[in-house]
């Protein structure tokens, strides 16, 4: 697999990105957080995602210049129409705006409906951290994932993110509620591997790890069985209600690919409160704490949340982003 | 098993408070409260668990007259000093301040340090709905689960509610970060009964349903894996750092029952951006949108997160709170 140079990544997206009569600084933007996601490790949603964000611009589903539209607010909390904006743009203006809160507040909360896919999660987590807050995000999705005890998708698979700075490596949570992806099924169906543990259903109603299985019948598991469902539910009713926009459920009545979504972003200014050398000093003494933990001889690498992240980004920042063949010849194309 | 009126139990669990010198308002508080708990099926930590509280309070553990003394507040986000207080008297005390500042800012944040076990999550949630908001908030816990790839317990089981106010049940999600607790094995393994999903390690490491196993190599699994891990050791270090208080980890450190825990308290009044009819007709189209799914045919019964406690609630109101016989009996003699 070829690596490319992260400024090399970044111009080339910008490149097709202004091709598309975006702004200059919405396509610098979007076109550096997709090279970064893939050079902080999170590939599927960065450089190998850009075709399709390419593609959805071309259809109209993404307008390129579009940004939020204030609806309401309140003290410390506002809510956004996204515009059908891109979610990346859309994304980080709500972070931003709830940062501006936060420091007149303490807290700051926006909400984004009518939003596009904000790719990375951990990136508005990070963009909270690099302005020396704690940040609570998270989105809801098109239904791709069986409440428990069903068989059709009426869930999204909802990423959540959560984000604590810290010095010598932020503490950052990007989870999604299925227990895989659809990307990670794929990826280890044309390998032929098996997943690291149950995935979702069979045909036959039976768990599997066989990633070939649970794209046919198309039953994602949820993280933690009834908790993974549960909590997406929730999570897409505040972002929903908060926004004033569509839940999952919406979502699946609109036609295209997926888009319509609603988010929230919560920035904490806990330096107000927490003097930053004291939570470092408890951050640094629960990582010591859980990396001194036992091995089970599994083999699993113990980490603290946010750990790889750093490792993958100073592998690709020396060597260059490992990207698919395919993918770059692709994006070369567009 | 015997099923005891709800005032009954609240006025035999308040008249033991009271013995302990505990002053009148606390003492109806947790009694209510507790009794609220077991009225709404969460019998884990309703009158279950009454005797341990009593016996937190002998012991010292637990301070039945103190109360939160405010550290360092900054606009909508303050912080809290519990005392060692009772931890029901505590968390409704930080939740009610949170919505004092939601009020006024839209969003409040209380972090509350040096208290004791909150029971049951959901209330704080609860507490908020009542109030006409939505709430976020999570509590850690002594180590209790080992992180992924670890075989020593590390990490809590750090419980997290989530509420949104509805007309016809409030949304409220209410799990901790284990797949199942030490609790709910302990009641499968007395009835001889496997769990109806991996609950956690055997001695070979391998995981099993099988409630002995895992009692015995005390590996409880977390929801998800890697993913609730990962959110157990940020919801600790969130709450840590907020309240200036207690991780886990630390929490691991000292001698005795459980105790010295940190919490966090977020309470949003949305009314101020999303008027409570639109909010109302997004929950109610995303219930009946989930509870449209197709069954799987495991006879597992298809919810929506918080429907169960209204059911069970009906039920133990007309009937009186099944409590089980060696439970009532040791709380008559204390």
């Amino acid at each position: 697999m070829p690596r490319i140079p992260f400024e090399m990544a970044v111009e080339q997206l910008e490149k097709i990105l202004l091709s598309r009569n975006m702004d200059k600084e919405n396509a610098r933007k979007i076109a550096c957080e997709m090279a970064r996601s893939s050079l902080e490790g999170t590939y599927s949603h960065g450089i190998n995602r850009f075709s399709r964000l390419i593609d959805n611009i071309d259809r109209g589903i993404v307008l390129a210049d579009a940004s939020p539209q204030k609806i309401n607010g309140f003290g410390a909390i506002e809510n956004y129409d996204g515009q059908q904006g891109p979610g990346i743009t859309n994304a980080s203006f709500c972070m931003d705006r709830a940062m501006v809160l936060a420091r007149e507040h303490g807290i700051g909360l926006v909400a984004l409906g009518n939003t596009n896919h904000w790719m990375r999660a951990a990136t508005y987590a990070l963009q909270a951290c690099a302005g020396g807050m704690a940040a609570i995000c998270f989105s809801n999705t098109m239904p791709n994932m069986p409440t428990w005890g069903a068989k059709d998708a009426r869930l999204g698979n909802n990423p959540l993110t959560l984000g604590f700075p810290r010095k010598g490596g932020d503490i950052i949570v990007d989870m999604a509620m299925s227990q895989f992806s659809y990307g990670a099924l794929e990826v280890a169906n044309l390998k032929g591997v098996e997943m690291s543990a149950p995935a979702g259903f069979d045909e036959k109603g039976n768990l599997t790890q066989d990633p070939s299985r649970v794209i046919a019948s198309q039953r994602i598991l949820p993280a933690g069985y009834w908790k993974g469902a549960a909590l997406s539910f929730v999570l897409d009713v505040f972002a929903a209600c908060l926004a004033l926009g569509n839940t999952t459920a919406a979502i699946g009545r609109l036609n295209g690919d997926e888009h319509g979504l609603s988010q929230v972003f919560i920035a904490i200014d806990y330096r107000r409160i927490a003097p930053t050398e004291m939570t470092q000093a408890i951050l640094d003494d629960a990582i010591d704490n859980v990396l001194a933990s036992q091995s089970d001889g599994s083999g699993a690498r113990i980490t603290y949340p946010g750990e790889r992240r750093i490792r993958v980004m100073e592998e690709n920042t020396a060597r260059g982003i490992p990207v698919d063949d395919v993918v770059w010849e692709r994006i070369l194309a567009l």
